[in-house]
């Protein structure tokens, strides 16, 4: 495609996007007027598709001069990325299935801004600044970062005193992670699944790996579909929940043998392994939903395989021999790698959490660590969001608020 | 694209869905064995995409020379109907946005094999045969309608004296019209309007025209996403069955005002038409899965409106004034025109019906008529499907069968 | 408990679900207006309970003469059964836990009142005109048939030559088994069950035997109480749809191992019988909502048994040794023997199609044999139904009417 | 009845409930082995039913002398009552429809014994404890709380400094308030509200006051049962997250004008009072499943009144002239003064908790203030529950560990 009609197809996306994230617009507005981000530079490496490109024009309305990179090397759209790079004070470096190489080159061209914040989706841009860019650490107010995997590593890092800047915990604000990781995640994926496979889902045996917030959606939306739904998981917790869910509820190995169609969404890796892989049913679609791709183990598989081919656009075939078993977009985020992403009307709510925590950091000192998004913001995007699609809602009384309060009427 | 590339990409879709349609791959080899259909000619306007491919080649293989066309203009994957054409004894006249001159001129493609077998989507086929090519008629040995349009349209037919050959109505086939229309709807409508749109179900207001077995899948399936759903209806038996199954009805004037996405599944005209488009709700997405695109009346959309554009792939917006409207995929059937059709394994039962019903043509003399599916072959499709799904059912007992047909046991 | 306090519990009960059937309270106005039962006179075996009761009062306001008695000996609630028996024109003869003697002997007495008449819940009464009561048949005007299991026995009369009356087939009415049956049942079941256990659904291995009416409502509200469903069946496309709803399929000896709660309703028997009982889970809870106790083989579980005996209201506990197995209301249908039966708004439509069959008959002269409902008796009970749930609907435009009719509009 | 019966039907149930509380069996097997409880006093306010019987026999075969009485006016299950008073160690001072004034003084009864434990549940004993009966004060070790309302309590007491002993806020582990608010008020609200009424759930506008744990229950299983679910909020968080999950949203002040079926589960007063019953539709039906009968504003609604009267068991219609309210159960908690409570399997959570905590507080000496229920405590339960569901699941490999406690490795 010629650039020019590339950037027109970005724009169009973005046009449609912005549409449909109404929270944003408001704080868009308000950035205008005030223009809380002047004079900062902002680095983020977060999936490079129409939503996020609001949020980054958002942040530059704001006054930030922002680069942007990708945080996945499958999930860039290319026509939104050239259409990011007309904007005035925006750059983006983001490709679509770029090598490892030019991913972390890429890394390396937005932290040429020396950013004084930066927003990521799995750490990688914060970890990168941490150790082979030490040097620019002093000039960091602080970073937001948008994922559960992202989180886990930062509080790992915070743990083992590793951590030397403020980071926002963006990803544990309810309305990003109630929302985003569930009604997302739930929707995206298979939105993802079935535009590749073009197979029904209605009688199959689903294999969720996981029963966190993703796991939650994805299981969800699969029995919404007509699915026999099998969750896998390590909690007991978690697993009874999802038995009273109305899920089966086994481990991998006997999953394995049955399931017809597999997402993961744990974060961990290893979750389709080799010990699964030797008794899994022919014909097994595998997919992921979950940060890294590490959570389908490709390389034993590929280990395994007496042949491998691209049997329809996303769709690998491995030749076990005696079975044949599918993997969707390399292992890598089923809905963004081999579809458009969440939503726009979660990542509204999502982006406008990032956006306001943005500004947190730029208008407070913040102390080093892994801090939560104050329950002002959260609460503030959900009254948005209520107010956006036109939901009233009760308030509480007086003589309400004084009964929660109080602790003397009885039975 | 270049054609080889097409063909390469054809040829790979239509594997896929071959791998998928287990019932088929079954006849497939039976009809290799037996050449049923030696010496036949057969003239189809299916939608040309993978799984109908699939049935071609099965009557190909059983003896027959196949000629198709589509019976939509939006519907055609060109990248299919290339790979069709390398085929020995198929030839494919389809194309994707073609004119309506185009469009019937190919079905004169088609007829020029002379055929004894027609195959319709819709009954355009056969109603060329009656009105431009009676000279046709007399060779006709039957034909095949796949949609609950289509019978109608031929009932209509039927009853007017005018319907001169026999005609199968593989729509009505349990395992056709249960599992095509609802499941295969169902999921496909929602594939279509979730990748064109990428916008979230939950939450919505989702309203469904009509409450048959398409629009019962449509419904079913919105509520598994998470929507709030509205049913109209005149039918007040279905409109109960609506509202018990826990939808929200009413008249389609009062759900233009709330409804956020539309779906039309009626087989009539005007469902949203001029005096909806009057109240309609700014934003609303219009959309069709009913076999014609007579049900979104666009001619008055397009009088009302004071400019139309396309705004994404397939989505154009309609601007009256103080509100917008989209339209996905010109109002034209969602599923096919905005994604990839129903899921193969529906079409796996569809087509098994169309191939032992072509069969059935060509081995017994009908009387001119609409004829239904012979039980035999309904639930022989039936059997051969749990089959394929590893699906072991009960049978009846002696005593069952006796206790069954007898009258005499009471309390 | 003294008589007239019977009497008043009944009359509350009746009120009660007098006040929840609108549809019928149309008609019992009509009724009273026009006296279309002027002189007739009804035998009836229903379950005596308050909806029945409705019905009972309505005839008897259009001027018959009612007398009715019980078609289950479990099912009568005998507060209701008193309070009848206080109106005018209306006795009846039905009794709570009843032997088989007497349950009987008291079809003899309301068949003492001579009816020309009839109207029946699984064909008894028929059954008796036909063997023992010969001689009142040349008086019958016709009879009028509830339940599938009667539908079933009367067209095996019918095809053995064997049917010398005209009979509604009142429960093949759209307006009657597709929300008597399913909705009905589904929820009725499951109150049955639940009020009497006390346990949880969420989590638990759900057994329905057959995926008719009946068999889809339970297994829909099984779902939709958090169960695993595993559906077994003996027609391939049933197991099929029950499969693609999302259940498991198997044969009933796979189900046995695995299940918690089993409700069958096939109306067949065996359906759990000794070589299930063989192998069937320890703590397993067995419950029939299907017409007659033949469903579970109570014979060969009491012979495998080393004790019996009652461990809770409604509940019995086999000791087969290893195991124990528990049957609710001795086998009987669950929603009436261990409940109040169907929610009054179902029965609304299901008696409305009996107080109009029953006008049908007195009006019109039949030919013997079984009769489906009139269509327009249907419409008309939906219609009513739809008004009186403040439900407003679409009505075709004269250009739809027309279209519909055509067959000449094409692509 | 007479007691020799009533103490029969007692013990019918508690060995019912016991037999389907297997983690509480296997921690009264260790209770009966290590004696912790030995010399124990415990004081108990708790619904007097079946399941707490359980408890109750565990906690006394642990060592403990057990004084127990209800913690609800209409809960009591006298039957229960009576067969526990046949134990050692045991005593029950609870009554079915108590007054007030008796209610209160089962309590002094109870705190006769000088407890050194108490269990509460919505916090009235630790509140007589406080004001009327400090001198027991110094004697008490601790008490556990079941309930989100009196944890608020109690909570709201600490906070004022008020709280002068250690308190378990058993409801706040998560194998307690996911399972038994979520999947236990919501079945057992429906079984207590179908068994009653005897309506159809399926179609109607079933209204939810608070979206709360007890509230998703309630919501989800209403939808499981077929009803169009509004719910009613303050928080902005969880309206949205209800509408997300496909309920209509809305203040209870337009809900009131359509709901057919209400259910209040907020902890907090007036959630339907005079304003909404001057608009609420005719025949509404009121119920509750909060902790205390203040949800539904009886005192205006009796005010409002031109009559009350009982029209069924549990039934009360108050004419408000045009319209007719009906109130289940006096606005008392539906499933408990309506129904049996909740499932066993989720009690057999929620007490083996408390059994725990007992234990754990008699065992460690606590400061003055509320205690979250220690992580081992809850996990321990889950995997007993898991086990005696015979549900196995994975565990994490050394290397997914490791994994999971890094962050070094990246896209």
């Amino acid at each position: 495609m010629h650039k020019k009609e590339l950037i027109e197809y970005g724009d169009q996306k973005i046009e449609w996007a912005r549409a449909h994230m109404p929270v944003l617009e408001i704080i868009r507005k308000s950035f205008e007027k005030e223009k809380p981000l002047e004079g900062r530079r902002i680095a983020m490496a977060l999936h490079v598709e129409a939503k996020t490109a609001v949020l980054v024009e958002t942040l530059a309305v704001g006054g930030a001069e922002v680069a942007i990179t990708g945080c996945n090397p499958l999930s860039t759209q290319d026509d939104v990325s050239a259409a990011l790079c007309t904007r005035d004070n925006i750059s983006s470096c983001a490709k679509y299935e770029c090598s490892n190489e030019e991913y972390y080159a890429a890394m390396d061209k937005v932290l040429a801004i020396e950013p004084d914040i930066t927003i990521d989706d799995g750490a990688d841009l914060i970890f990168k600044l941490h150790t082979e860019r030490q040097e620019l650490l002093p000039n960091i107010l602080g970073g937001c970062e948008e994922t559960t995997t992202g989180i886990h590593r930062l509080k790992a890092m915070e743990k083992d005193g590793a951590l030397k800047m403020p980071v926002m915990a963006v990803n544990d604000a309810m309305t990003k992670f109630m929302f985003d990781n569930r009604y997302g995640t739930g929707q995206s994926s298979w939105d993802g699944i079935m535009r590749t496979t073009n197979l029904l889902v209605a009688g199959k045996n689903v294999v969720v790996g996981g029963y966190g917030w993703c796991g939650k959606g994805v299981a969800m939306r699969a029995k919404g579909l007509g699915a026999n739904v099998i969750v896998t998981e390590i909690d007991p917790i978690r697993a009874l929940e999802a038995k009273m869910d109305g899920n089966l509820v086994m481990p991998m190995k006997e999953a394995a043998k049955i399931g017809d169609i597999f997402v993961t969404t744990t974060g961990n890796r290893d979750i389709i392994t080799r010990e699964h892989f030797e008794v899994i049913k022919d014909g097994a679609i595998l997919s992921n939903s979950g940060h890294f791709n590490v959570e389908i183990d490709l390389e034993n598989l590929e280990d395994m395989a007496k042949g491998v081919r691209t049997v329809r656009k996303n769709i690998k075939e491995y030749d076990l021999g005696s079975r044949k078993v599918y993997v969707l977009a390399d292992g890598r985020l089923v809905n963004l790698a081999a579809g458009d992403g969440h939503p726009a009307e979660v990542m509204d709510m999502s982006f406008a959490n990032q956006a306001l925590c943005v500004r947190h950091i730029a208008e407070n000192k913040l102390a080093n660590g892994v801090h939560a998004v104050p329950k002002e913001i959260d609460m503030h995007v959900a009254e948005l969001k209520l107010m956006s699609m036109g939901v009233a809602i009760d308030s509480l009384s007086e003589a309400q608020c004084e009964y929660m309060c109080g602790w003397k009427s009885g039975t």
